[in-house]
């Protein structure tokens, strides 16, 4: 176990901090709630963007840009989203600064400067892009509309973590217009499939499909669906959500398109995102005390090679029997590095690159060479293998897989070992305090229990499962009848 | 001539802002000074986008992302920067809104969520990433640091053009430091030479690389170097830059490292930077009165094809054609499109993609196909050619290095029958009134004289070309003695 990490058993929130810092992807910065991203956790969201950058102009989206800034008279034109928005707003006042007259080399703000209409950093931008549409939108010829963007976005928090809470932050929103309901709402759930294929076969990180309660919905939306995940601590964790927004931004933005039948109508709308947050997830979901363990269809270095060698004669004949390794596994798609710097020792090498989580090491030794052999080890297991040089790209190809499938199978029977029914609130209590997870229970349906399930343990409805089995039952809480189990847990 | 857009010679900036609209690249917004970049516009800077990261990853830089907000106090520490952009930023002063008591359903800024230092929304983040990197760099091991950074910036400007002056634009900025002056220099003269390949080679846009006069340098550097672009009305436009910053920003942010000898030292940096500015350059650059012309290395829609047919039986067949003609295409990398939508007819997709710039058209015409031929229609001459369908898709391909090598030999040419030699005011006012382009003058090296040119004329130096030819003569304004000339012109 490393000394620098605190153990996930002393300490778990430490132990995430520690990860995100000493792994190098991501930094504390200057200004309150905001990080910065370090390049090895730029890396990863790069990776993570091209995939589902891919998995939407594949369903048909296309990129747009729309303004950082939405005017105070349109953010609370939808009022449910404005008032879910409102206390979370940077507010731009003014747009300059001037010389301090009392106070050389310093700076203040021009009070000459003060805007007529304040400006509000968008902590989402449905109010911005539905007033955009009702200039784009006129007939059904022009819909659906199916926009993403990539944006930075601003919500001001009181109490931030690296990646998965923090005051800006930066995420990808799609916001699509339909002719009709039916449509709009699968768009909605198209788009959390794709998440939840996203994040299952990339992440390696089970996920689980389901609707949010009213209170737990996007504020405007009609519908929010949810992919839920669970962290080793047996929280929950929000990964993405699809919201169906009905006619809600349509009617606050008097969006109109002509029918076939010539007759005007409000347009339907979605919005979908997912954020850096996931880098979050992904570190939580499945990293050791030794630091992070990457899947890796997504880890930006898939393979490390370190040589062991005594004498310049030795790291020759390593050195070429390297090149020709890694240019096989280049020309296979495989982000490989050879680290022959000779400041530092292996053994440093290997406890860095086990810290940042590269999911395959192979190790070239002199000595090891003249059997024809290699050690290649895995991180995800930590286990180590005497490796033929012959057909060594193939094999190595090959673990890839099975680590990326391992690092799912293993998430995927915690997740499965931590859905527990419960059916009394005796059981409730004693399963999220002792066990954790998600807990399945009855619940009779009202804002009023749900409330009083979160006073009284912090644990929230993550979601009402898709195609959940309908049955009869009694609240866990209020003992009202109740006609389907949802899932409860704690939540990041 | 499209009967929608203005033509040049009537009203060269309304033509500008014509093929913006019609050409579906960018909206104008409710945000003063913001606008919205449409799909077309975002693909175009996705591919620009794509290049550029890909020379800067070849070149050894990573991307990283930092904090969008600047404290005040980080700011205004390195006085020069500071004081250049002070009167353009845009102030985040609170951090909530909250009901309006006088106003049901309206929102209002909460005095009480006042921030304690006001946040500088960035204009260049040279301030909050040069106090990052103070805990980043310790010993010349860490240097050199190199890195990028995607992000939008906000200057608020009072006169704003689509894509080549607005309050929010998008951009890269690159941020490296290094344990020695002449590292430095390197780098900074490397990543303008970086620029002006991508310019030239991709944007089919040849530039001019130069160092800016002292009044003309970014606020903060020691030297900037530029390149500098030709418009079709015979202006500049400065196309990107690279700045030499000295170790002003590791002296304001006390950037120290210990160097092989132990010693500590301030840092080098150097910074650099294009942004979608560059779109409104393509766009000025080569369009015609017909609509854009967009370069093949960096079109959305390469190629287009467009079927003209009778019944059923026709269109079967073309269809047929077509199919193997993009399979071809696409494997040769092309990104090409049928549009083969019965709405529309022949005719009106014609002038659609010519205002679009795809830079070439296949029309399959049943007639045509009996004789085994097609149409092709090349966006940058309008010439057309009856064609063969055998070898159709090498023909093609070869046909996009035509029109992208044929788009930059004409900008060459016009470029370089606009730089003009100048020997006296007289001569200077003449040329600058009558035919525009760079004028190449001796100048007295002084900030007055350039002031006063500027004054009377509007011109300023783009540049001082490096390697330019040392020769005597007598500054066109004073008289006064000069080693050299520089260029002018009047620039967007």
């Amino acid at each position: 176990m490393s000394k620098e990490i605190t153990s996930r058993a002393d300490d778990y929130s430490q132990w995430y901090n520690d990860l995100i810092i000493k792994g190098q992807l991501a930094d504390y910065s200057a200004v309150r709630g905001c990080m910065v991203i370090k390049p090895l956790g730029y890396a990863l969201w790069e990776n993570m963007r091209d995939v589902l950058d891919k998995k939407f102009k594949d369903t048909g989206h296309v990129n747009a840009y729309f303004p950082l800034f939405v005017p105070k008279s349109l953010f609370e034109a939808e009022e449910k989203n404005a008032e879910g928005f409102a206390k979370e707003c940077a507010v731009v006042t003014h747009y300059r600064l001037k010389n301090d007259p009392n106070n050389k080399g310093k700076l203040i703000v021009d009070p000459e400067a003060k805007l007529e209409e304040e400006l509000v950093v968008r902590p989402t931008s449905e109010a911005i892009i539905w007033n955009t549409y009702k200039t784009w939108i006129q007939s059904y010829r022009d819909l659906p509309l199916l926009i993403n963007q990539w944006a930075n976005v601003v919500r001001w928090e009181m109490r931030t973590r690296l990646f998965l809470r923090t005051a800006e932050f930066l995420w990808q929103e799609g916001h699509t217009a339909h002719a009709t309901k039916e449509e709009a709402i699968t768009e909605t759930k198209q788009m959390i499939d794709v998440y939840a294929h996203f994040a299952e076969y990339y992440m390696a990180m089970p996920v689980i499909r389901g609707v949010k309660s009213a209170s737990e919905r996007f504020a405007g939306a009609e519908d929010t669906y949810t992919i839920e995940a669970l962290m080793q601590d047996g929280k929950a964790l929000q990964a993405g959500t699809s919201h169906f927004l009905g006619q809600n931004f349509a009617k606050a933005f008097d969006v109109t398109f002509v029918n076939k039948e010539n007759k005007p109508e409000h347009v339907w709308a979605t919005s979908w995102g997912v954020s850096t947050r996931l880098i979050g997830a992904l570190v939580m979901a499945h990293s050791d005390d030794d630091g992070l363990i990457l899947p890796p269809r997504l880890a930006p270095m898939q393979v490390v090679i370190v040589p062991i060698y005594k004498g310049d004669e030795q790291k020759a004949m390593i050195d070429e029997k390297v090149n020709a390794l890694m240019a096989q596994l280049r020309q296979g798609g495989i982000r490989v590095k050879y680290d022959d710097n000779d400041n530092t020792r292996p053994g440093w090498k290997f406890a860095e690159y086990e810290m940042k989580g590269v999911p395959v090491r192979i190790t070239f030794g002199a000595r090891d060479l003249e059997n024809n052999l290699v050690e290649v080890a895995r991180r995800d297991t930590k286990e180590k293998n005497s490796v033929s040089l012959d057909g060594l790209a193939e094999t190595i190809i090959t673990l890839l897989e099975d680590v990326q499938n391992n690092m799912f199978n293993k998430a995927k029977a915690y997740q499965q070992s931590h859905i527990t029914e419960v059916n009394s609130w005796e059981e409730f209590e004693k399963v999220l305090e002792e066990k954790g997870g998600f807990i399945s229970a009855h619940w009779d349906g009202t804002p009023e229990s749900e409330e009083e399930i979160k006073q009284k343990t912090k644990a929230t409805i993550r979601c009402i499962p898709i195609d959940n089995k309908q049955e009869d039952g009694v609240c866990v809480l209020s003992g009202k009848p109740s006609k389907e189990r949802v899932l409860f847990a704690r939540a990041y």
